[in-house]
């Protein structure tokens, strides 16, 4: 297959392009970029020395001699360069990862929100329109998230997607229905995966787009049977207070003799998910399109869920670690359970890499090995989701006021 | 109070901004007049004659003694100016209707898609973030649409917003919870006010934001008692393909001796409003605002529902006219039923115009005294829904092709 990876020199991105390219497809990545910008605009840099997009696909190609092709794009505001560019390519799958990602960045400040808003929506909507106008036949897998779910909270399991329920109707019968899982986001950057998950909506419905929304958990891990191949092949890791998510935080801050950073009563639930899994799902997902005309097919993308404070405990265990109990920055529950419903990449043959299974080796290959590039005064997470918040969370564990820093 | 009118140049929002102004409220005006930009794009221009903004609230100085203010900014670019602006005037309420609202003009082609979408999503969202980060404690009315709701297919009447679901629970109970409608736009213009919507919600939920939101039915009628009081204050009347809505364009096309033309079946039922109801419900919603920490309150703001072929014989009936059935340029159900609850302005004392009672006086005092200024060649409706639908739709009821025309 002839695939377009958008956002493929991101996290998920770069091992997916790697992994397909391995597989024999002819891979196109797409990318405007950003997300190095966004690294120089914060001053944080990837844990792993991450080469320039150029450099890497030189070295899969000497590595292995496949090609990997890279366009400079930028999807949220070059619509008629991506229309062009599809005409001209006419791929067959395409792999949408081109979004602004990160939760605490997308609540940083009013120019951050309306970036996120702006960058997700017209990204996403910039697709799809191109796909109707070209009329290109290609199947479109999103990577969405868990959070559009915000969590039940009336004990039902999440399904994948939809969810079955009753309806009272006018002649007093009660109505079974299966509908777009009700929408409640934590934050920003939640908030335009559920825009997008409308606009997908719609699209499948009134031009008939084959449409795939992968609701992933958090992803962990680094490296990819492919990324180890050469070291100038290794993806990146985030660990800073914005782009780092909360289980690579825990392993670089035990590293580094730093506490493990818990936000308030570390009683939330979270769903995770190997970067091993989920370049496999990404390709289970191409491989199983839903048909034209049927409604946006959706996955829920991840393996299993842990309490962050459980997670805390258990890489305390590992490396000795102190944990360290913060004000929670964000505005949610203090506490939630959280039971998700993944059979169907199950039932396509998923065969999970459990977090005990591959906790240790992430520990010392990876944020042990790159130690010695840590930035402390990154490690604390500044961004907070309301003006009330904001003055409870500007101390780091380590005491410090962090008024300098941020 | 001091109230701001996002898009008080508007059809709607300008006799909006006279009520509140006659009612004794500071009136501060916000448009980008891009309505009239669109008008001019087109070769359209309002059945009856409208001044500019500024000559407009001249005369109503003239007349009255009372300033409305006008102010022009685009809220979908203007972000900072527009924050400048609310520091330094402190609304306590602020009425938005700055939106592109023609379904058929958002499906026009993939320019006007995502022209559509960018200055809705961002407007909107423009609007909620500058309230955040200046702290203004402003209520916030939106004008929505019921096209949001995209009409029950199982039975249950249209509930203002929220429906009663129940849930199967993993304890096997089922646990009743208000959601959101579940959203099923049937454009890219409705599909805009399903993302205002969780935009809402998350506001209304993260920053304790107050917010309205009015579910709007298809507005008829031109005049309100303070348009009348000077020829140079009359409302727009928009007939063309386009912008023009379903009864307007029955009443001129009535008034020149062209066929009325219908839709595929005319099966389709929708909910009107007379536009003297309109400004009424927005001062309602005005008095009653949501307490802080409330969710976002919803009204259904319609008086009444008919089915389009209904409305096309009633207005033949009255007038003689011919009725004419066309091919159906939009993706939707052919017929549909439509109950819809809008108990709560009636509760607030809203007395509604009938359509029975008004058409006759819409059709003597506006269409045939306007008749004149009609281009014939503007009134078919040419924007198709989707590129199989297109072919189809490009003839006129009298027979000429419309090519030459878009
Ligand atoms: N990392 C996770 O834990 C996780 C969890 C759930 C979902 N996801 C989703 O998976 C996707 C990829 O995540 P990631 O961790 O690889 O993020 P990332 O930030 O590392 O990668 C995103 C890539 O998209 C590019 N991009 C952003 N906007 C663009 C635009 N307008 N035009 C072109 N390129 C653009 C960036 O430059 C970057 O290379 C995202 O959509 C994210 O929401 C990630
Ligand atoms: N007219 C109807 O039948 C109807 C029915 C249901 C809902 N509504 C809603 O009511 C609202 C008003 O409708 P209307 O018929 O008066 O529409 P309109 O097009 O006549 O008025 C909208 C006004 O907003 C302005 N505007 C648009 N984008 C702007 C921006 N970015 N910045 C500043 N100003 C901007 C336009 O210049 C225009 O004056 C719309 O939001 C519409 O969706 C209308």
């Amino acid at each position: 297959m002839k695939i377009a990876i958008l956002g493929g020199d991101g996290f998920v991105g770069w091992p997916t392009a790697l992994h397909l390219s391995d597989a024999g497809h002819e891979i196109h990545i797409i990318d405007n970029l950003s997300r190095r910008w966004i690294d120089t605009e914060l001053g944080v840099q990837s844990l792993t020395p991450m080469d320039s997009i150029q450099e890497r696909t030189r070295i899969w190609h000497a590595e292995t001699g496949r090609r990997i092709h890279f366009h400079l794009i930028d999807l949220a505001r070059d619509y008629q360069i991506f229309k062009s560019w599809l005409v001209q390519n006419k791929p067959d799958a395409i792999v949408h990862f081109a979004e602004q990602r990160a939760a605490p960045y997308s609540m940083k400040s009013d120019r951050h929100k309306n970036y996120t808003v702006n960058n997700n929506v017209n990204a996403t909507h910039n697709v799809l329109n191109a796909i109707v106008e070209t009329g290109i036949d290609a199947h479109l897998v999103h990577l969405g998230t868990m959070g559009v779910y915000g969590y039940s909270t009336v004990g039902a399991a999440i399904p994948e997607g939809y969810l079955p329920v009753g309806i009272d109707t006018m002649s007093g019968e009660t109505v079974k229905q299966d509908i777009l899982y009700p929408a409640n986001p934590g934050s920003i950057y939640h908030m335009t995966k559920c825009l997008d998950q409308l606009l997908f909506q719609f699209y499948a419905k009134n031009d008939g787009l084959r449409i795939t929304d992968l609701h992933q958990g958090i992803v962990w891990g680094t490296h990819t049977p492919q990324t180890e191949r050469h070291p100038q092949l290794i993806n990146r890791f985030d660990y800073d207070g914005d782009y780092g998510t909360v289980l690579n935080r825990f392993l670089i801050q035990a590293a580094i003799g730093y506490p493990l950073t818990v936000h308030g009563t570390g009683g939330q639930t979270r769903a995770f998910i190997h970067i091993r899994d989920s370049v496999r799902c990404i390709e289970l997902a191409l491989k199983n399109p839903p048909a034209r005309g049927d409604k946006v097919e959706i996955f829920n993308q991840m393996t299993e869920t842990h309490r962050v404070k459980d997670l805390a405990e258990l890489v305390a265990k590992l490396t000795g670690a102190q944990v360290a109990y913060l004000p929670n920055p964000r505005k949610e529950a203090p506490e939630n359970d959280l039971v998700v419903n993944n059979e169907k990449f199950l039932g396509l043959g998923l065969d999970p890499t459990r977090l005990e299974d591959g906790l240790l080796a992430e520990v010392v290959d990876v944020a042990k090995k790159f130690s010695y590039r840590v930035d402390r005064s990154r490690v604390p997470a500044t961004s907070a989701w309301t003006k009330e918040i904001a003055p409870r969370i500007n101390r780091d564990p380590e005491g410090k006021s962090l008024k300098s820093v941020s």
